[in-house]
């Protein structure tokens, strides 16, 4: 599908990526670009790349396509940085997991026959760094790729295509439309997790049960990766936050009241929504 | 440990109860009640009882012990309704997941020579019903054993005995820590796991990523189950919301205020509360 696909960061995300993409013959070359050479030369002995560079302009030259798989604060810089390098019709995307700060920042902002695609693969892991990567972290899961105004419409097929066949699934949304749904179902109950931490005390720890241990799972996630996930996507954020505190309040009363019958209706409404998943 | 043991309801708890006391030869006998001669005839099939029963006072009789496995609300009237059937020395314990108002209700308001002695062993599952039992579903769990003002301290013993084999650790508590402690670490992501489900709209549910479904696993527990246990702790439950609901609010105000430091400095802090469990 390209010739030459270079990977700037090579994380969980970033080393996935360059696995998935050699395991599935999708590029004839993979590069990738990290600062430190001992994360190059472990990317390269997994085989999650063909050759590793700390020079970033080097490692993009001859790139059809450029996937930025750094923390989201650092997207719109890189893009910005390695544009006037690419060749006419190259691609740049990334793998960020807020999108509408990154597209509008990116969009008309870049040499005109350089197009940016933005996708937010939704598959993780509370683990991070190149030892957690693995060739099938994406498989069967679903890759959210952004069309705006201005996005090209071939460069959005061909991003669109390559994470069809990398994820098996690939929906089109707005950012704006992909930012308040990521909002209400990945960084919320992020936000919940670290809130549910915050809340309990000690001595009620000791006793925590698995549900409380799966609810908080993902508060061992970076906190250093979180916090810019949170604030680039504050606004939206915000909304979901609200929304989540109206059913909170909405119970809180049912229990005042000790209304059975409500609190029965309200319970029954979200399992039954729950099954459904 | 006991010559004959009793276990009034057949579900998952009750069940694998009856599976674990036999599996590890802890009573002569096992006699099972329940409403559906089904359910009696599939408990006595996997060996959760000896021998079953419909008739309560036939079941009680001669029990040394009966262990209280019905749904919450139902307990203290059961309690309260064999005990004049049982011969003087005999224990009636429970298996409820909220304490204060079961130990409150039953203390004083039973014949004299029978004790009672409220147990919550922390293990369960989303699933319910004979068919989820299991006998290992105990091992290395917690089990905690209500000590308050009128508890017979022989009575006890017996009672954290029999929990200290079954489930590996026994920790003694007032029935008010207990609610205290539950409402944070178990009650409340039961509800946060509801309302997460209630505030997030069709479109979002279908990009739910592995965090979602972690942190709204709960959900899928059955309604009429926890209608009853929120109600009966609503006090406590409400106060743990109430701390968890500062603890958003807080959140809240770091994202308005784009304060980056000090959301990181909460989510470091949150982070290595949940690295510690």
């Amino acid at each position: 599908m390209f010739n030459q696909v270079t990977i700037i960061g090579l994380g969980l995300i970033g080393g996935s990526l360059g696995l998935a993409i050699r395991r599935k013959r999708l590029a004839r070359r993979v590069i990738g670009v990290s600062r430190k050479p001992s994360t190059l030369r472990r990317a390269t002995r997994i085989g999650a790349i063909d050759e590793g560079s700390t020079d970033l302009r080097r490692a993009v030259s001859g790139a059809e396509l450029v996937i930025l798989a750094t923390p989201v604060d650092l997207i719109v810089s890189y893009a910005k940085r390695i544009a006037p390098w690419l060749q006419p019709g190259s691609l740049i995307s990334d793998v960020g997991s807020t999108k509408a700060t990154i597209v509008q920042a990116l969009e008309h902002r870049l040499p005109r026959p350089v197009a940016f695609v933005g996708t937010h693969p939704l598959a993780g892991s509370e683990r991070r760094g190149i030892d957690a990567a693995s060739a099938t972290l994406f498989d069967g899961s679903l890759c959210v790729v952004t069309k705006a105004a201005a996005t090209n419409p071939q460069a959005l097929a061909r991003v669109r295509r390559l994470w069809s066949r990398i994820a098996g699934r690939a929906v089109v949304m707005s950012p704006r439309e992909h930012d308040q749904a990521l909002a209400a179902v990945s960084h919320l109950p992020h936000l919940v997790a670290f809130c549910l931490m915050g809340a309990t005390n000690h001595g009620a720890l000791m006793l925590a049960p698995r549900s409380f241990l799966d609810a908080t799972r993902v508060a061992k996630s970076d906190p250093d990766l979180w916090d810019d996930i949170f604030l680039t996507n504050r606004i939206a954020l915000a909304r979901a936050l609200r929304q989540f505190q109206r059913q909170l309040d909405r119970t809180k009363t049912l229990l005042s009241r000790a209304d059975r019958a409500g609190l029965r209706r309200f319970l029954k409404h979200t399992h039954a929504l729950r099954l459904t998943l």
